[in-house]
């Protein structure tokens, strides 16, 4: 039992066991953008969700995680919204084994981050959201006050503009190292994972001499360039302690009808991948 | 008309010319609990608009700016979306001089970002939002390339977390002067306004020694502590170039039948005082 040993919350543990059991570690990013949709969707009543549902169908088995971006859904309105509901509800109702993850990057000051906790642990349902950590720690202990669900917090992220703030010196460190070191001192802190950008791979060293044990959350891989072998060589640990996201490699792998099939196509070159490193790590 | 020569957006000269006018600056907060709301709303179809109806109705006149909360609207779900764009549209339709924020602090990379300020300056149709900067350059400038609209972009906010991080020695400066200081080179940020919390009045001097013509967006005056006067001692500029928002004092000053009475009376002190700082400015 000693890959457990440094996982203290039951969702942590369930979604290292879920990896090993499905041999993977694969989040896919649930960012529907109508402009690029087959066109037979168009007509239907909600083709955002039906979009989600095909590509979630598709993929469920080499999956170990679902990731929408709310922004997606915003940007559509309050039908964005429904089809945001109908998807996680989908996601609860068919595949409760499956990690699902708010891609909201929320934070504000206490009273205002408990609002948005509510909204997308107890409305929404979801297992853990992405949170911002600029303004410290009373804007994220209240999601972290949700002991059942996990906060994942923006250390290191895959854009240009991660190196603008995020990899400044600050305090003898790096903005984003401190951002790490902080938090797990905060109350709940055994709910935290991070964000950390695969185009960087070199970071997870200095990441994983911080945070050894914690689960990392990896966008990046694909579309933006990261590599999947490079990440996992340094940022793989005992209980894996991964979830590498693909958003548009995945489900804009075609364009045409044939969409869900190419998302699959693409999620089990993934899986495979990951299915190796998986058993070259022992694991 | 010395006094425009540093206001290059419309919108931005537009607020000026709304607060030489109207002799206030106050922005008020519209973050709707229904759990604070009396008794007789909960049994009308949209409590939380009529909440927010009865104090636009009340306060007008007084106020410069509307600052709903997007994580009071998404904590109630579909409904909660519904409300806030009831709520906008109500603003739009009634009061358009009146600037509107939407106090949202997103920010992700870069096609995210487009469709978070698609969501809020498209489809809500708000004046602004507030966006928060962790994530660099990248991720703010979406939101600048929209001409008309302005981004608030977070610098130093007004609760305890703010000394985590914000407050931070980096670059020989500290994070939210360097926040400040970068953004300003952005493309497109003739459009920024700043956050900067009113419980730290000591710090207004710094940030105008970098930031001398930007708006401030100013929270934390009321219960959170922070002080009017001290506040435009050190903040106000010669466009007066402050927004000072209040929201659970006015908004819940009472939580029985007459709360939009008691919200009225509270913004009318608030812009009683602004009148004369305005006067005592030669504003």
């Amino acid at each position: 039992m000693r890959l457990f040993l440094f996982i203290t919350s039951m969702t942590t543990q369930q979604l290292t066991n879920q990896i090993l059991a499905k041999r993977t570690f694969l989040c896919i990013g649930l960012d529907p953008d109508p402009a690029k949709f087959p066109d037979h969707l168009r007509s239907l009543e909600d083709p955002v969700f039906e979009f989600n549902k095909a590509i979630i169908d598709a993929t469920h088995d080499l999956a170990a995680a679902y990731k929408p971006n709310t922004a997606f859904y915003e940007a559509l309105g309050l039908s964005g919204w429904r089809s945001l509901e109908k998807t996680i509800d989908y996601l609860n109702a068919n595949h409760p084994d499956i990690f699902t993850i708010a891609d909201a990057k929320r934070g504000d000051i206490g009273n205002t981050s408990t609002m948005y906790a509510k909204a997308f642990f107890e409305q929404l349902q979801f297992d853990s959201m992405t949170v911002a950590p600029y303004m410290g720690s009373d804007s994220v202990e209240p999601f972290l006050a949700f002991r059942d669900k996990t906060t994942i917090l923006l250390a290191l992220t895959s854009n240009p503009g991660a190196f603008d703030f995020q990899t400044g010196q600050i305090e003898d460190s790096e903005l984003y190292l401190e951002v790490i070191r902080k938090s797990m001192a905060w109350k709940g802190s055994e709910n935290l994972m991070y964000v950390v950008g695969a185009t960087k791979a070199e970071y997870f060293t200095r990441i994983r001499a911080v945070a050894p044990n914690q689960f990392l959350l990896v966008p990046g891989v694909g579309a933006q360039g990261g590599s999947l072998g490079e990440v996992c060589r340094f940022g793989l640990n005992a209980h894996v302690g991964l979830l590498i996201n693909s958003s548009r490699g995945i489900i804009y792998a075609s364009g045409d009808a044939d969409f869900a099939d190419a998302a699959r196509r693409e999620a089990l070159k993934i899986q495979s991948e990951m299915s190796a490193i998986l058993d070259a790590a022992g694991l």
